[in-house]
Parts: C-alpha cells; sequence; structure tokens
C-alpha cells in the first residue's frame, strides 16, 4: 500500500511541531470536513470513504519520511523521535459512501489529539473533494441519461492515473455502469467495457476488413466503431454485412458505436439502417464529449442512442473541477473541557458552525420523502412524537412545524480510537445506497436546472451557541 | 514501484488480443500523441515524461493480472500466455520536459509492434495531458505574476493523490518556486513551503497568543496567517507585536499571509502598516482563489505582494480542466514495407497528418528568436545555408521564405528497441529548459490574451502526401 503519510501541506507538520513544542499535542480537537454552496449542484453524493479509511489505517512516517524531514531542518530531534510511534488514535464519524450530502453539513467528524486531527486535513481534503466531486457529477450525467445506461470511458483524460482510477470507481458510485478502465474495474469488481478503436480499422486495408477481423475474435457480443472514415456511408453498411454474416452463423452481434459527427442525426439514420437489414437487436452506443446538457438535448432530439459512453466531461467535472470542501476546528477539549470554536467571517455565508455535531435529515412518515435536513449538536435527540419546528440557518423568522415525521442520524462510526469499525461495502453496495438515497427525495430537489431549495435548518440549541461565540468575539475585537 | 499495466482501456487489449489472432502482432506501427487547437493556450509546456518513462520501463503483467484477465472470458490461453513475457521491445522519441509545444506537433512517437504501441495509449495520454495541462497552466499563471514568486498550494483541491503530487511537480516545471506539498517536495527534490492555519490561531485563546506561540516555534523566517478574525484590525497589529518581539531579540521574521478578502486593497494597507512600523523587510504572501487573471488584475491595481500561493484553479486548470491529447496512428510497417495511415474528417482539422515526422524549429540568426515550426516528413533535412520557404498547412497560398536561419529538431530519443537511452533531467532542470525555451520567443507569442498565431507549416513533401491519401480515400469511399 502507498503511504501517503507526507502527501501533506507543510504547514500541518509545522503546526504539529508547534503544538508539540507548546505541549498541546494531546489537547483532542474535532474538526468537521464540509463544503459551501457548490455553484454546480444543489447537493452532492459523498464518495471517497473507502480511500480515506486505507489512508488513515496506514499513517506512518517511515524511517525514510523522518530522515528527509530531519533534511528539512524545521524540527527538533525530540519531535523526530515522537514522529517514529505516531498513529491515528481519534475517532471518525463519516457519512457513508452514495450519501447525499447538502452544503455545510460535515461529511467527516474527525477528534484526536490536535496534531493528528491536524495531520489529516490536506489528505481527507485531497480524497474526499475528488471523488465526491465526480460521484457528484455522475449522478447528474446519469440523471440526464433517462434510464440509459451510462459508461465511464474517461481514463485518457482524467488528470493522473488516481483520478482515473478513483474516479471510476466514483463514477459507478453515482450510477455509472461501469468503466473502460480496466485496473479500476479490476480493484473494485466491474466488468470493463470497450470495443475497438480507429486505429483497429486503419491498420487494415479496408474498414470491411478490419470488422470482419473483429468479428472473427469476438463473434458474440460483437461492437464496431463505425465512424472512422464515414458513418452513413461506409461504417453502418460494412456493421450490417459483417451482422448478417454473424447472424448467419448462429452469433449474436451486440451493435455500433458512434464517436464524432452529429449523435442525434447519425443515431436516427443507423437505427433505421440497422432497422430495416433486420438488426433491430443491435444497439447504438455513442460517446464524443457528451455530459449532462448533451445528453438533454440528445433525449429532447429524440437521439436513438441506448447506451453512452462517458469520458473527459464526468471524469474532470469539466463545468466546475473542483469541490471546495474545506476542515475547520469546531471543538477543542483541554483538560476535560470543550471550548467550541467557530471562523468568524464579514461573508455570513462563511461563518462556520461550532461544536461537535450530527445531521438529522426529516422524513414525511406518509410518503417516506425528505423535508428538511437539521444540524444540531451532537447531543441534541429529536422526539419524533412531538411537533418540531425546524427554523431557517439565517432568517430565522422562516420557520415550519413538522408533524408525522420520522429523523435519521446521517453519520456512521468508522473510527473509534484508532480502530477501524466500520466495513466498507463494495463500490456497487454504495451505488445501490445512492439510488436508494436519491428515492428518499421529491423530484424538485433533483431535477438538474435550478432545482428547488432544500431546507437544511440550524438547530435553535446550535443558533443559540453561534450567536454566543460571535458577541464574545466581537466584543474582543472592539475593545 | 506501482504496476500501471492494466491502467488501459479495455479496448486496448481486446485490440491486442485481435491483432495477435490475425498474426498482426509484429507488424510495427508509429503512433503520434498530439493535442489539437486548444482554447487555453496557443501552446503547451510538455511535462509528464518522467512518469511515462517508469510506466513504459514497468511494463509488465503480473500473474494476478493474467489471472484477472483470464476471468473476464475474453481471451484465450494462448494469448494470455504470450502475455507473460509481455515488455516494451519499441522506441520513443518525444520532446522532453520544458519544451514549448504547439497543436499538432507530436509530443512522444512511439514506434512498436502494434500491440505494443496500442495498449501505451490510454496511460501516456492520461500521463501527459495532465502534466502538460498543468505546465502549461503554470506557465500562464507565473508569467501574469511578473516576477513574483508563486507557490503551489493545490493539494487539498487537486483531483486525486496523483493529481497532487504529479501536478505540483508540473507546476515546477511551468515556473513555480515551490508547493506546499511535502510528499512532492520530498520525491522531487523541491523545499516545502508552508506556515499555519486559521485552526492554528483558533486553537489559542488569543490569536496573540498564537502567533507568540509561533513565533516560538519558528523564531527565524517566522511567517503568520492574519485573517482569521480582522486581517487589519487584529491579524497585522498582532503580527506587528510580534515582528517587534522577534526583532528585539536578534530574529529576522519572513512577514505576513493574507488568505482572504480583498487582497489588493488589504495588502496595500498591510505594506502601509508593516512598513510605518519598521517593517519594510517583512513580505506580504497571498492565497486565495488566484489564476492568471486576478493576477493581472492585481498588478493591475498597485497590489503590494511578494509572493502567491496558488491553489485551486491552477492545480486543476480550472478554466479548461483537460488537455484534449490525442494517439493516432501515422505509419505501419508489414514486411518491410511502410504505409503511411492517417484519420480522415470531414473537418480539416481533425484530418491527422500521415507518416513517420518530425518537427523543426526555425529560428532568426540574428535574434535567436523562433519564427515558424516545421512538421516534416522524418527523412527531411532543412538545409540552413539556402534560402527556405515555409507554407501554410491548409491554405497553401500563404507562403513565406526564410534566409539567414538555423534550424532545430525539436525531439530526443527515449527509448531505442526497448532500452531506455534518456536519463531525465530533474524537475529544476526542466523548469530551467522551459525558461530558457520561453526565451527563444517574442512576447507577442507569449501573452496571455489573444497572443499572436505562430506559424507550424508543413514541408511541402508531407503536404504532398497528406493530399495524396485523402485522394486515394475519398476515391474508395466514392467508389
Amino acid at each position: 500500500m502507498r503511504n501517503l503519510t507526507l502527501m501533506t501541506d507543510f504547514y500541518e507538520l509545522t503546526m504539529m511541531y508547534g503544538y508539540f513544542l507548546q505541549g498541546k499535542q494531546d489537547e483532542i480537537a474535532t474538526f468537521d470536513l464540509f463544503f459551501r454552496p457548490f455553484e454546480e449542484s444543489n447537493f452532492c453524493v459523498v464518495a471517497g470513504l473507502q480511500q480515506a479509511i486505507e489512508y488513515i489505517e496506514n499513517l506512518h512516517f517511515s524511517d525514510e519520511d523522518i530522515e528527509y524531514l530531519r533534511g528539512t531542518k524545521s524540527f527538533n530531534e525530540d519531535f523526530l523521535d515522537w514522529l517514529k510511534n505516531f498513529r491515528f488514535t481519534g475517532t471518525v464519524r463519516a457519512m457513508e459512501e452514495g450519501s447525499i450530502v447538502f452544503p455545510n453539513e460535515p461529511i467527516m467528524i474527525v477528534t484526536a489529539p490536535i496534531g493528528q486531527a491536524q495531520l489529516l486535513e490536506a489528505a481527507l481534503l485531497n480524497i474526499i473533494n475528488f471523488q465526491t466531486l465526480i460521484a457528484t457529477k455522475a449522478r447528474r450525467v446519469n440523471s440526464a441519461a433517462g434510464g440509459a445506461g451510462v459508461l465511464e470511458f474517461g481514463l485518457r483524460r482524467a488528470q493522473g492515473p488516481d483520478a482515473a482510477i478513483y474516479g471510476a470507481r466514483a463514477a459507478v458510485i453515482g450510477g455509472c455502469t461501469s468503466t473502460s478502465n480496466v485496473l479500476s474495474a479490476k480493484m473494485f469488481g466491474f466488468e470493463p467495457k470497450g470495443t475497438h478503436a480507429h486505429s483497429w480499422v486503419m491498420s487494415f486495408p479496408t474498414e470491411l476488413d478490419a470488422f470482419m477481423a473483429y468479428a472473427d475474435t469476438y463473434p458474440d457480443g460483437c461492437l464496431l466503431l463505425v465512424d472512422t472514415y464515414d458513418t452513413l456511408k461506409s461504417g453502418v453498411p460494412n456493421a450490417i454485412k459483417v451482422f448478417d454474416h454473424l447472424k448467419s452463423k448462429g452469433h449474436k452481434p451486440l451493435g455500433i458505436r458512434l464517436d464524432s459527427g452529429d449523435l442525434a442525426y447519425l443515431s436516427k439514420q443507423a437505427r433505421k439502417m440497422l432497422d430495416e437489414a433486420g438488426h433491430s437487436d443491435c444497439k447504438i452506443f455513442a460517446s464524443s464529449d457528451i455530459d449532462e446538457y448533451v445528453l438533454m438535448s440528445l433525449r429532447d432530439q429524440g437521439a436513438k442512442i441506448d447506451i453512452y459512453g462517458v469520458g473527459t466531461k464526468m471524469i474532470t467535472s469539466h463545468t466546475t473541477p473542483s469541490l471546495g470542501g474545506v476542515y475547520k476546528i469546531c471543538d477543542l477539549q483541554s483538560e476535560g473541557v470543550h471550548y467550541p470554536k467557530m471562523k468568524i467571517s464579514d461573508n455570513p455565508l462563511k461563518i462556520t458552525n461550532p461544536g461537535i455535531k450530527t445531521v438529522y435529515r426529516l422524513f414525511e412518515r406518509s410518503t417516506d420523502k425528505a423535508i428538511a435536513d437539521v444540524i444540531c449538536l451532537a447531543d441534541e435527540v429529536i422526539d419524533c412524537t412531538k411537533p418540531y419546528t425546524i427554523t431557517h440557518p439565517l432568517e430565522r423568522w422562516k420557520s415550519m412545524e413538522l408533524t408525522d415525521f420520522y429523523a435519521k442520524d446521517l453519520y456512521t462510526e468508522i473510527f473509534r480510537d484508532g480502530k477501524l469499525v466500520y466495513q466498507c461495502p463494495t463500490a456497487m453496495q454504495s451505488q445501490a445506497k445512492t439510488f436508494s438515497n436519491l428515492e428518499g427525495f421529491w423530484e424538485e430537489y433533483k431535477r438538474l436546472l435550478r432545482p428547488h431549495i432544500y431546507k437544511v435548518d440550524l438547530s435553535d440549541k446550535l443558533y443559540e451557541l453561534k450567536q454566543k461565540l460571535i458577541g464574545e468575539r466581537r466584543r474582543s475585537v472592539v475593545k
């Protein structure tokens, strides 16, 4: 397993060192990992927990790491000695992969001695930000495909090997059927998908020779790429000849793939040609710079496409290639006393929520659909047998009384006192969780353009704590 | 070393298998890796060669890989046996890292038995596309910074661990001074950079306590983050107190860091406050969603910033997060005869250049500045003692006669018959190459907005070959 312990910002180490010198290294801090409102989507699909777990489990400074740090001349020998036995001993609660998460809700809550909790920051953000970004994009793409299968085809344009490998996994969690990436398929148990490239066709004297040779290789499930020279004049007619031949021998060809040109027009024409030739059972695959907006347009035009291959635009989340997740301290425990912490800002949207928290999702009992989320302090319990009032996090005059509802706590314990207490589901199981979680929301919240605003409120207790700390801070700055 | 052999699209393997069954696996193919005109930049800075070399050197199918492939039920035992001894035996020519490359010029040229050359496609594109993208973005950012240092700060928003690690390296090749990413710094020999986070300040009772504690930790080179509560009312005054204290003890503080708010205004005010307090030697660092456009605006407003930390926008190449590099067959050698290959398209920009090629960059002898690039067939030699006419690749009536010039072949041999014959420079050496290569171009080609068009022409011989093949193809489709 790769040792990513040094994959951290240098300042995490300088701070660890500072805490060590200050004798603060045993103070217990709690950090929330969350994102602020995200322009691309009103909610995200959580992914990345499995890699985050592997990272935490494998945290240690090798002799080589320590030697390297010594060479930076930034740390003393006591500290370097202390790093030798460094292990994660804290507690992590998190939303499982496939969870639906809204802005400001912690995806992950880390409670650990402050140096440990601090060290994790950069790597956890790196892992969770990226995979959650791609699972979220994949949810959008799959939603726009309206039931047609979507294959992840982005390896060659992904931002490096991990982005390809873990991005494909995140895309499956977000709803994709599978991927073309063989290593990702092997690591995470998918069936890798693919046919042949233009170069195959170009390496034979004629397109028909190339198709025949490919059909010899894969007589069953044969899928032919028809756009190397001319889709409708050459590719589809040649594919039909090959399918005729295969069927005469008792084989079952799979279909054709379009990879350029006007996919709406070409798919309709190709569908007609295949049907007229008696190949209504042959499917049409399409790829070529597809994203959720292209998919909506293709469906709108009645394109005859059965399965989509989606690459660049999904694997990079092209329209918004970063999720701005942050990792903020919310509580510090010193000599048994909790001190809730918050970051103040002139911008009310950037003020963090103090204290150790949890989030409840409230569902209407009669429909099993989500009504609102409430961010609470961790010791709060919502009594579902009584009416409960939810209130807007900033505009407190906006409130609503709920009856006939039930509440779900959105967190699962992952590490307890440094020990992994969670069994990671497979990516396909997490995909099933995505689908069942999405079932819990009305369509109005899930539509891709201008979705309805879902309520994420603060409990009264959390709101009051926040106001109290803002007041204290204001007084201390003014004085 | 990670075995990325299976990090390939499944179709590369199905094609390898097809070539194997057809007995074509020993035909020698040549593929060009190049990108088409790229909206973000008129040229790119090549990066990724080192990781590409490691990938190629380490290519082999482990027993576990073969077992996995057997399980897909897509290959016969002869083929799986053949994979056991699979190694790369081909030849690779490439532009070195730090080279300036224009659209349609091959970054890499792979000549190998067709199955091998095919297998490499997806991984080489993944590696070269990403790192070249980031080096190119970093060149733009550094150019906009106009001589102020730029540090790479993008770990937490990079698209996974590799994107962070290799992205930081590419950013350095593109001109960044260093990175905050400790693992990347360790792997590639940079000095990791960083100070402390907001959480450090929040973990102490007051900001001043936090600054004092940090100054105790790093009395020399102390850098304080001043925007946790209120930059000008609290952060800078507290920093000044600490710097006064440090200087009274004979230490030399480094400066302050701004990470939010209006950087132009805050930096000018902070500069004034520091100067008035006698700390003109203290520098101002700034970070916060910076890219080349923000940098141009900050300079335009006379912001007083000495060093920039650039994260999200550079490490993801946010405005255009993918480079559309492709890998196209250009020649197939069968029984000793070369067959030049090209992909035809209705769009003339998408028609590839056939044959095994090279690229010459022509420089004006009196200025050492580049005049034009010429894509030629590999056996062409440009005689610099005679006038040479360059001609537009599509509009052949546009031509220009050159005298008093010299020509540089842009390629270096990397692998010869499977053997690595190239010693990879360090990233810092590649950065020096970037700088010296950039020196070879007039400013008009390098400006960030609407740069002047640099000529990339086709030699007459290559142009004629292309026309001949287009003609043959047209006749074969029409008949």
